[in-house]
């Protein structure tokens, strides 16, 4: 099973630290631009770099739809490298989908089988029929939006505070569906406080978490609240790491951030 | 401004349909299949036999990229050939997009300018950061899930019942967006009472509403609770126009569903 794949990574590396490549033109080093596909090469440097140090990747689509076709070229090769080089890291679609049955059928194809990654995340809105569909493979994890970093989230992630929010009845509701053991969610950093509670509505679910930086202290608490005996947590850096600097030494300086967060983990999984 | 040009093909044409474009490789016509391009090229024809009836297209993304980079080629050369051959018609990314403030600028960027659409469908779940990048852009429509058709609608959409619903506040919260003038909202025809109420919340936006088929019935319960004084609807049709035959005559099929409905919608335009 691929969950058990990642779980054993967790702990043979240290680290449950995933990767985001949010890659964006405007931002990878200058000398990377004049080659046939940048955003492939800059993604390929990254992940030689860091796959030491992360369990995960997880390429962001807008920033590929963002370039048409040949961003969509460049997705199909990072993934198949990744599928091809690096078999035991746990890949992501970031693509927040979320459509009726016979729809999310067409994008589980599209991200599972056309593209080949391990899992995709979900927006919930739509309920059942745009999430089950992506649960029917084996081997394969829809991860659906719970309580989200961003400052939008508050804006309907609490209705019916008091009672029941709405992120809690996506967790409750989701957690019912078949084949929800392989049912993961997204739970923002900034949100450490309410790890807990969220911990017990999903005792067994891995959460990807984003909204980690290079701060020690989010980790600590995402950590300590949030984790479950498999360690069940998968804790996202985009920007810190692949944007260490534009310069030649990029992937070198996205591997010592990379490893930076990994240490950070490794202290806290041995504590 | 797009939106007045839509409004004035509505009177023109006795129309407010939406031609979805959920182009299937299983389900085009086998004369097709051994084209070059065989989802564009079904589109086309489509586009061109069903143009005169319908005053938009919605092309859904998922299938295409369950094809990758040539779905990708295909969608698009459909809104190239659209935004060349049929300016006037007004084009949905049915794309159901929701994504933090940096990504839904990406997001915006793939659909309004790299491909080119006047308008994409989003999920509210993230809240505002995932909406407001797309109303940054004038003659560009943000169009936000409210209720929608389909079964798994009830998981989630009618939580905080007796007071105030998830989808009420996600109408009466994008009503104070900057720009909201520029939203839309999807609205399935299966809720069209509740229509009335939803009209209350959102007086002058268009509502796009998909689950119609080629009942009557049911659009005039739509038409007659949901319009307002600019007719301020999209009626969606999909499988029942660009399926309504497998054979050599597809189009003329297509033609045929098409003017039916408009028909129907004519004569709930003129009394």
């Amino acid at each position: 099973m691929k969950i058990d794949r990642l779980v054993a990574q967790i702990r043979e590396k240290q680290s449950f630290l995933c990767v985001g490549l949010d890659t964006d033109l405007e931002k990878i080093p200058v000398h990377l631009k004049d080659t046939e596909d940048p955003l492939f090469e800059f993604n390929k440097a990254i992940i030689d770099a860091t796959a030491d140090y992360c369990v995960a990747y997880k390429p962001n689509l807008a920033f590929y739809e963002a370039y048409g076709v040949k961003g969509w070229r460049s997705l199909e090769r990072t993934i198949a490298y990744l599928n091809d080089s690096y078999p035991n890291h746990f890949t992501i679609a970031d693509a927040k989908r979320g459509d009726i049955g016979n729809t999310a059928e067409r994008y589980a194809e599209a991200f599972y089988n056309q593209l080949g990654f391990d899992s995709v995340t979900l927006s919930p809105y739509m309920g059942s029929d745009a999430i089950e569909p992506f649960l029917k493979q084996e081997e394969k994890y829809p991860i659906v939006l719970a309580l989200t970093s961003n400052k939008g989230a508050e804006d309907f992630q609490y209705i019916g505070e008091g009672s029941s929010t709405l992120y809690e009845h996506v967790i409750k509701t989701t957690q019912n569906y078949t084949h929800a053991e392989r049912v993961m969610y997204v739970v923002g950093a900034t949100k450490a406080d309410r790890l807990q509670e969220i911990r017990v509505l999903a005792p067994k679910a891995f959460f990807l978490v984003p909204g980690v930086g290079a701060q020690g202290g989010d980790l600590k608490a995402v950590y300590d609240n949030g984790r479950n005996d498999k360690v069940g947590l998968l804790v996202n850096s985009s920007r810190g790491i692949i944007y260490a600097s534009s310069g030649l030494d990029f992937a070198e300086a996205a591997a010592n951030s990379a490893k930076e967060l990994q240490q950070q983990m490794k202290s806290l999984l041995v504590s």
